[in-house]
């Protein structure tokens, strides 16, 4: 089970730093801004998220999280140059995968510390979203997270069905399952119907 | 004195995430923005302070600061769609307020870790001004600490009197007031007279 | 040696603390935005490097560097205001000697930590490059490590020729030394020849 948890952890890493890698195209990023924005998107949120806590840095003793991002940023970078681009839908759906792969591993570990319900979500929505925040800083964009459909929104809503699925006894593994199957389907709701969270009526 | 504390502490953790959340309103973000803004505007500071000082992060094992946070942007959206905006005054002395709060409470924890003097002061800046300089930061603004009339000039004030109150053997209760008024004064006077600091002459 | 350490750390935040309050003169920022950035500059790549590693903050319990950084300020302050620049030629130089200096640092205190190199490699980036970085997120500048000539993989190779010197069983000395030189000459020639590392073929 727990080796299965690091391939896992391992795939949001890599994903999350393709998405980094990509926006350093966008901005027409050289070889090392690739890096950087791969690498803080990748390991930033959950580097938040244990300095936070306390908890020893997951990657530091672990290299295999480096070579991840390494092999992304180098993966990203073959295929742009070969193909000009990746399809949107490609990259949307890989960001969700990690998305809620993210904010489940980020509650849990919260959990562990003998953190909160409340904390433990908020512990979620910092590993799933922090990482691509800084990233956006980094690239001088707008923070997707607090723009993007219902980006950050995703995540309290999966923390919440995981923590909630945990109150009722539930099998940690279904609990699991049923908070990422949370966060995915809200994030594909939202990509689909573009949903967003009005809560200012602005005058036009 | 200790509930007293807590109770002062949890407002200016409000006032401040009130502040980001009007930042979230004037840059026209929705829901989620709003409270990522609140949140980090809140508890931004006193999170770093506690990071750097490896002390227990003072929410996480306290969900009232998130209640809080969210208590704030709540009333904050209800406000700004009932009245469409909130007067000057009123958030620049809550400001204050919660600033002058923040430096005390921020220079007596780094005390309370054993630390020297100046670095006290610097961690009540911290724990006063790094908060906004992130929620400027994700709102794309100039942060104000570094262009606003004398914002943290009155943090390094504030903590000067108070640490040297405590140099001179005041009661602490006394010497807390008295750093309290220091900033918040002097904060008063630099927004009533547009006061800054000028060091560099640069040629019109 | 240790005493030796001490004195070279310090040139080094001083040194950085200089390049951070050039920046704020040319963004025009008054008396404490000069010394908010010369402090994320001069300390905040170290800081960060400490707070992953979970070591004391570097300049916690000792006041000098803190004052490295006031005094760095006000003779930079001084300077301009009689001179009204500073020779590009020597700002580049002292830049170079203070990332050489941390990159070989930063690397040193990972591996005492017990990190693997590849971590530790990363580190030495995070202490030589995260300061700046912070830096020119706070003035809205696009970071330099996203952009200028190979300023951060200048470090990655100052880290592994340091590492591999170690690996080789080199005397710690000449090991710094080496990694010192490596840094620097790379560096040199970087900006000599407007080196740069292209990954992505852009259509024009």
């Amino acid at each position: 089970m727990e080796a299965w948890f690091h391939w896992f952890d391992l795939i949001g890493v890599a994903v999350f730093a393709i998405s980094g890698a990509l926006v350093a195209h966008r901005k027409k990023l050289d070889g090392f801004g690739v890096i950087v924005l791969a690498a803080v998107t990748g390991i930033g949120g959950g580097t938040i998220r244990d300095v936070i806590l306390d908890a020893p840095v997951f990657w530091l003793h672990n290299p295999s999280y480096l070579y991840s991002i390494l092999g992304a940023s180098l993966l990203t970078i073959f295929w742009l140059n070969k193909r000009g681009s990746m399809r949107k839908i490609i990259i949307e759906s890989a960001d969700a995968l990690g998305l809620a792969f993210f904010v489940v591993m980020g509650v849990q570990k919260a959990l562990d510390y003998g953190m909160p319900n409340i904390t433990a979500v908020v512990m979620g929505v910092i590993t799933g979203c922090f990482g691509g925040m800084i990233r956006d800083v980094l690239a001088r964009s707008t923070p997707m997270v607090l723009k993007s459909e219902l980006y950050a929104t995703t995540c309290i809503f999966g923390g919440i069905v995981y923590t909630q699925c945990l109150n009722f006894d539930i099998a940690k593994e279904i609990a699991m399952i049923a908070g990422m199957l949370a966060t995915l389907s809200l994030r594909a709701a939202a990509i689909k119907w573009r949903l967003s969270l009005h809560v200012f009526k602005y005058p036009n």
